[in-house]
């Protein structure tokens, strides 16, 4: 099949445009390694600060990557939950950390 | 293999820092298309202008991501070649191919 270069860039800047800004993916990322509650997901990625984090979960639940559920307890908890959606990017997180990896290993080495 | 995550998420936001803003990804993927001439590799990405394309070249031959070669004819002509670093970032490249063309699936699917 040949390859339409076009529609691969297409599809490429669909994705980075849904990725957007720095802080999507590693938000992504903590809620798929099972952190639910506000105050678990900020400590789970040092530099976040409340207010990106909170603007980033906002937009999250309105592109339904985020179920946002609210218990009635007392007092009232919040839980933030990935969607089936929001896993999709399992495999794009999952090449950035492979990448990242041997990017360290590649400066360790070379510094040797 | 127990999963550390911290260690997971500084490979991530390694990865997210070079790979930064919205024009590296696609600028790698056209030179791993094989364009070569800026002209060339402006024209396959549309909506980049000469200054970003100009100043994310720059910066990628900094980074060892890209060679410059200028060939003495008349007149001078300049190419740009993706070095085997570049071409690490093929699988990437990938899963976002395929994430954005299974979203468009996906959105046209609902639209039905």
């Amino acid at each position: 099949m040949k390859r339409d270069q076009a529609e691969e860039l297409k599809s490429l800047q669909d994705t980075l445009y849904f990725i957007g800004g720095k802080w999507r993916i590693p938000v992504i990322n903590s809620l798929c390694n099972g952190n639910r509650r506000f105050r678990e997901i900020e400590r789970s990625i040092p530099g976040i600060t409340t207010r990106m984090l909170s603007k980033e979960l906002k937009e999250m639940e309105m592109n339904k990557l985020v179920k946002r559920t609210v218990y009635d307890d007392s007092p009232v908890t919040v839980e933030y939950e990935p969607t089936e959606y929001c896993r999709t990017f399992g495999n794009i997180i999952m090449e950035m950390i492979n990448w990242g990896r041997d990017h360290r290993k590649f400066i360790q080495k070379n510094k040797e």
